[in-house]
């Protein structure tokens, strides 16, 4: 039986799982979940997930949320496929695969996604972006993209000079962070930004890509 | 040559790393970080963590931060000793240790830190708890110990049934938390003071809790 992902093309924690799907070619089934009339938010959806947040991976009895859990057991079960994305033989780069997930998670992420919101979401709300939440996170964003800087400049990928899930985690965020004012951030860090035109290049985003169409004008 | 850890006995962060050190019975060295002084936004720390953070553990050449990332290390480089913290002869059970880990990360922590912050931070900065932030933490953490107190009525610690990094990333965070007036959040709820109460007594974590003396009075 085919995995199944509940989620949203358009979101960027359901395609964060799905680029990994892709890259180890695992075939799989995405359920889309109407978050815009809240079903994640109730029964049956919250049974999968009682958070209510999507996405969720069902696989056979096993049933997964937060989209780096996800990312982290299909990196693992299908280690033999594709990129080893988790360096699976190595502790302590696997060491440092999780440590650069957790920049993403902890500095990265929290930073990029408030941006994208006041650019994407408060439009179609009918509201101006807030200035001062963009001002405050682009502020915490330097001192993360400084940091990446430096290390770019050391090695091709965030843990070393291999793919992993620390760089994949980034994609799905820094495509439509790429999409706002803000994008010369990324633009005018010589090494950030061969890092991005690297991992955004990949086959398996592109398999993604054409279905994160939020803040296009057909949008529902 | 022992592992080092550079941090704070005090610190919820650090100490999530002793506890998972000492469940391995690993020898380890902890040099103090006096990040009273900054001591940790300024060369040499910065060298070893250029977000300027506690903690960092060095193991030879490896130089890791990030606590949780930190007891992924460990647990898998001692998997042979003590707990099995990561099952990691089960695909599966470890990605449900997995997603539990980012709860606890993602929902729990942004709820109890702040709470803790307020009770212990503010009365010795000289000022008087924020009410408006508590409440609003409160309601947060609501919503996750509820989730808890399901997920535990029907396995006896998060992931399973099994103790894991999941429940032990919880734990030096809580024991801040259960001297604030919020405490009764998990004493109302019978499985989950059920849980803390058997996480709480572990050895490893009996090993730490002495230098846990923040908010204490004779505290610098």
């Amino acid at each position: 039986m085919a995995l199944k992902i509940y989620g949203l093309a358009m979101s960027t924690n359901t395609t964060r799982a799905m680029i990994c799907l892709h890259e180890k070619e695992v075939d799989f089934e995405l359920i889309p979940v109407n978050v815009f009339t809240s079903e994640h938010k109730q029964p049956p959806f919250l049974n999968k997930n009682p958070f209510g947040l999507i996405p969720v991976l069902e696989d056979d009895d096993l049933t997964l949320f937060e989209s780096r859990a996800i990312t982290s057991y299909v990196a693992e079960k299908y280690k033999e496929v594709g990129p080893d994305l988790i360096r699976h033989n190595d502790t302590k780069e696997a060491s440092l695969v999780k440590m650069w997930t957790e920049v993403e998670s902890h500095y990265y992420d929290p930073a990029v996604t408030p941006i994208i919101y006041e650019y994407f979401v408060a439009p179609f709300q009918g509201q101006e972006p807030n200035k001062s939440v963009i001002e405050s996170n682009i502020e915490k964003l330097k001192i993360v993209l400084d940091v990446y800087e430096t290390k770019l400049s050391t090695t091709k990928y965030l843990a070393g000079d291999f793919y992993s899930l620390a760089d994949l985690s980034h994609i799905s965020s820094t495509h439509y962070f790429m999409q706002t004012p803000c994008a010369s951030m990324i633009n005018e860090r010589i090494h950030v930004k061969a890092w991005w035109e690297d991992i955004s290049s990949r086959t398996a985003f592109q398999k993604v890509v054409g279905g994160m169409t939020f803040g296009q004008s057909d949008q529902k």
